[in-house]
């Protein structure tokens, strides 16, 4: 195996091309099984091999820095930083992240996990270069999905106009996770049916020369490109960008041509090149939707797997069937159609549904728009891309009271994807907003009456819930819901758990059938049940949330008791003031306390240790 | 007086053009006068006259929907839309908003404030009107400023993908607050001097026959543009938008006339319209910087007033002096650098500085590749803007505890520019997120000691501050801070009260010389002073802040206390669970009870009443 030998980039400077094309080989049969084994970002990695093992024969990492933007592109990038040994702990607890992570390598330049980040990053990084008088390479590895993110398109204008030295790789593959949407990359398509060169003036015919013209197709394409160049009609010179490209980006030796070539010149330069997702395992080619990240499989056999009934799903059946009953109901998602359960809606009501692309500010925003034309539009999305637009909840939807229900997914811990995906700060970050009204269901039929309520009520309402699989509840069935009011599950004598969310289930298995303790269904966050609240206050009582401590559910809880002038023995059970980092959900809710044995724990602090037979 | 007689935009439609042009005139007599009164946006809205007059002649308002982006541009709106009886009221309490605003009047499309959020609104109108099957005109005018901001481009791309019917006026003025920034701008810039028309394959010779040459200046620069649009090399043929431009956006016959033809188009349509911000008002043409938000003038002898010593200048004279004695120091905005303070700085460290344009969540993330490659980032940003950064801060900053300094202004109630800018929830969206420190100082003296240390303690730290003035601190003087100890300034023998930031100054007022009552300039809100918490917890305790009651400081206090095992009598003040409006901020502080006087009342329902003499 060429992979044994190598430890580091240095090592691939050594082999032959040759011997890198059957690196590539390796690398993509070694992605393929370990992400058989844990799940993980497959097809986006497997569509990056060369380009990664081409930027790092060509540039000197770790002194040169390569930003991969998300950074789920990036496993090849950690086979060959001297993590080949722990790649089989890919997203697996106290293993490697499904990322790049800072403090994970030398090598990875970013943490990163959430898109369009690097660009920003990058202009920083080169600003920082100069102001040192160093002189390394800044390369920012940026999807087509991610580029076309407001945030890496406003970097994008400000690393034109200040000129500094910068490679940007165009890794497009024509999708984000589902099909890339948007107009750009309609035009990123056509860029490479025109094939053409730019910033002749500069580059002309030296690059022209210089770099092979079967990178660029046929000769005769080139002259024309170099033709439109003498005009500056070119897609990035708006953009104060020098445009290269597009390339195959699976031709290992001609991007090993045209990176040593680019890394020459000064300036920002982005080189346009085209991969396909999945490249190299047929069903991921196939089909590189669910092949984006797949929970485990058989290498040998590889098959779709039903990952059970999910509350997404919940969601997503549930507004299939609103829409047929409420005409003003309308769906939006940040590229996030699978992920949301929103395949079959977007089926059913094509026309009430918009994937806006990896924008999370404008999915917001045109909610706001479509609410103040009278629909009633729901905003499908997780809980840690909702800190994207949040300024967008409070100045576009909030202040206006505006009829807009985001449906927070994946809220809680998430498990392997980390640190950069746990939707943990919802709760404290939405609570300070006024209008705006928060529930979390204990199941799929309490999900269905939440969301049929929502749209009634008026105003804004978050319904949170967790990533996790959910009993699937009975089509057509629209229980009614009293809005504001929590739900005893369970009576109790001495003390009450107070249980938002997911963490319910922790508290009816801690209370078991003990008749000291009670549990409570707090459903409603905002408004808080406080005449419930204020009826519970003679007993003991614990919150339990998935969500931080701080600002959390028991804060508010906190809160209220405090204004009606009551002092009741409170638990507040949450995560602790810090990041927690990929691992199994039930493990890393364990470490932080709040499962049904840290329930039990606190119950005892409180003087009511329950003893009884674990379900 | 033309203008006596506009009750509604319908009226305009019975002016001939040239009373049209004498309106043009009154109406920014009109301006300069209450502006002169009452401070506000004047350059910007100045220069929207004849814009907004041939908006509203060849447009249907409320039928038709004009979207003005960010909204300070939108004076002469407010003025032929029912409004001019109440205009002297403009930004004075209880009197119309500075902004559009929903609320205010059908003919405000959009409640703003924030720059580059039309767009996205524009999409969801324009969506909602076709699934309705109505018919009417959606219209949105955004500065080049706002539309460099990536939620603003990141729409673009979704609005060029859907082709819906749509019309977008650039309004060019090469000005955000200060200079505009990036390289679009540069190229705006040089549309200007190409004078191009585009998509000839659909509106071709026809638009260029029917729109009067003298609009694209030379007559052989149009058929140079002509001959362009036979290829689709055009600036906006990327985004999949019409362009048509660019026009000079005074000449208000002009105006009527392109507009009414491109009434007509279907698809999205962007019209590039040149003008001058403060046209027509000397002063404001000479310095559109200083006149884009004035305080009040004498409007017959115009001239700059000192607004006094600022907590802005208190900042940027304190990392003025910083960056002498810190070389990776760097300082960024997002296009903030008048209001930040940050003039001084820019000049003596022109180098260290980078205003990034409208693109809150870029600065952040540019600190965050600054940090990564050992510089000491400061991003000098309002807490209402650091709203669109929040995931950057978590995402880019907080999990890999870099060392960025934020230096949030604006904190708490902001005065006349209302709920879109009220900086009142940061504690809440910040003391949620593990690694970040936050902090508020009680003068200027304590801010430059929290500055300096803030740089050597390592990891995100939020520095908080007010709009207001305050006592310049001597130069060169940089105390000691006991990092996360408060400050006890005043003892008391039965109750505490704990004041976070702006409200301490009211505290010590309010308990005057009273024995009783001790005060507590609670300068660490994380981490939180738990010793000094614990020794005051035998007193009654009252926190006060210039933030949201929930989730704020006095959250904080709460969730401590009750870890802690402590139950002392807690009052909690801040401001209620609702937006404010605008209005001068000592009363809107008086109207939550967080002045003084809500003070002294307070600890009276505590059994504390104050007597004193008020200072």
């Amino acid at each position: 195996m060429i992979l044994d030998k190598v430890n580091s980039p240095e090592d691939l400077k050594r082999l032959s091309l040759e011997e890198l094309l059957l690196l590539a080989e390796e690398i993509r049969s070694e992605i393929i099984r370990v992400t058989a084994q844990n799940g993980g970002h497959l097809a986006s990695s497997l569509g990056a091999v060369e380009l990664v093992l081409a930027l790092h024969r060509v540039f000197d990492s770790p002194r040169d820095r390569i930003l991969f933007d998300v950074g789920h592109q990036a496993y090849a990038h950690k086979l060959v930083t001297g993590r080949k040994d722990r790649f089989h702990t890919l997203r697996k607890e106290g293993g490697i992240s499904g990322f790049t992570k800072v403090s994970e390598s030398p090598h990875d330049a970013i943490t990163a996990g959430h898109a369009s980040t690097s660009l920003a990053n990058a202009l920083g990084m080169v600003l920082a270069r100069d102001l040192m008088g160093e002189d390394y390479h800044v390369v920012a590895v940026i999807g087509d999905g991610a580029l076309t993110g407001g945030m890496a398109l406003a970097a994008l204008n400000k690393i034109g106009e200040l000129q500094k030295r910068m490679l940007i790789v165009l890794n497009d593959n024509e999708m984000s996770i589902s099909e890339n949407v948007g107009a750009l990359n309609k035009y990123f398509k056509e860029l490479q049916i025109r094939k053409w060169v730019q910033d002749a003036e500069k580059l002309g015919k030296n690059i022209l020369e210089r770099i092979s013209p079967q990178l660029f197709g046929l000769v005769d394409r080139a002259k024309e490109a170099a033709k439109l160049l003498l005009h500056q009609e070119n897609p990035f010179y708006a953009w104060g960008i020098r445009y290269v490209g597009p390339v195959d980006g699976h031709d290992l030796k001609g991007l090993v041509h045209i990176l040593e070539h680019l890394k020459a010149l000064d300036g920002p330069t982005l080189l346009h090149v085209v991969t396909k997702k999945g490249k190299g395992y047929k069903v991921a080619e196939a089909d590189p939707i669910y092949w984006h990240g797949p929970p485990g499989f058989d290498p040998k056999k590889p098959e779709k797997v039903s990952k059970g009934y999910t509350w997404s799903q919940a969601f997503g059946d549930a507004v299939t069937e609103l829409a047929h009953m409420e005409p003003r109901l309308f769906v939006l998602t940040p590229a996030m159609r699978e992920g949301s359960g929103l395949v079959r809606y977007s089926l059913e009501h094509p026309e009430r549904y918009l994937d806006v692309g990896i924008c999370e500010d404008v999915a917001v925003t045109t909610a706001a728009g479509l609410a103040l034309r009278g629909m009633k539009p729901i905003v499908a999305i997780y809980s840690t891309f909702l800190q994207r637009a949040y300024d967008q909840v409070i100045h576009d939807v909030a202040i206006e009271n505006l009829p807009v229900v985001f449906a927070i997914d994946r809220a809680g811990i998430v498990g392997a994807d980390g640190a950069t995906h746990h939707g943990v700060f919802d709760i404290a970050y939405l609570r300070t907003v006024p209008n705006l009204q928060i529930a979390a269901p204990k199941d799929a039929l309490e999900l269905r009456a939440m969301l049929k309520k929502a749209l009634e009520v008026g105003g804004p309402v978050a319904i949170r819930y967790p990533r996790d699989n959910v009993e699937r509840a009975p089509e057509g069935v629209w229980p009614e819901i009293a809005w504001g009011k929590w739900e005893v599950l369970k009576e109790g004598t001495e003390a009450y758990i107070l249980a938002f969310g997911k963490t319910l289930k922790y508290a009816l298995e801690a209370a078991g059938d003990d008749p000291r303790v009670g549990v409570v269904n707090a459903r409603f966050l905002k408004p808080l049940d406080r005449e419930m609240l204020r009826a519970l206050s003679r007993y003991k009582l614990l919150t339990v949330e998935d969500h931080q401590r701080m600002g959390g559910f028991g804060s508010a809880v906190l809160e209220a008791l405090n204004e009606m002038g009551l002092k009741p023995e409170v638990q507040v059970l949450g995560l602790p003031d810090r990041f927690f980092e990929h691992g199994a959900i039930p493990s890393l809710h364990r470490q932080a306390g709040i499962d049904a044995e840290g329930i039990r724990k606190a119950l005892a602090a409180m003087g009511v240790a329950v003893v009884h037979e674990r379900a």
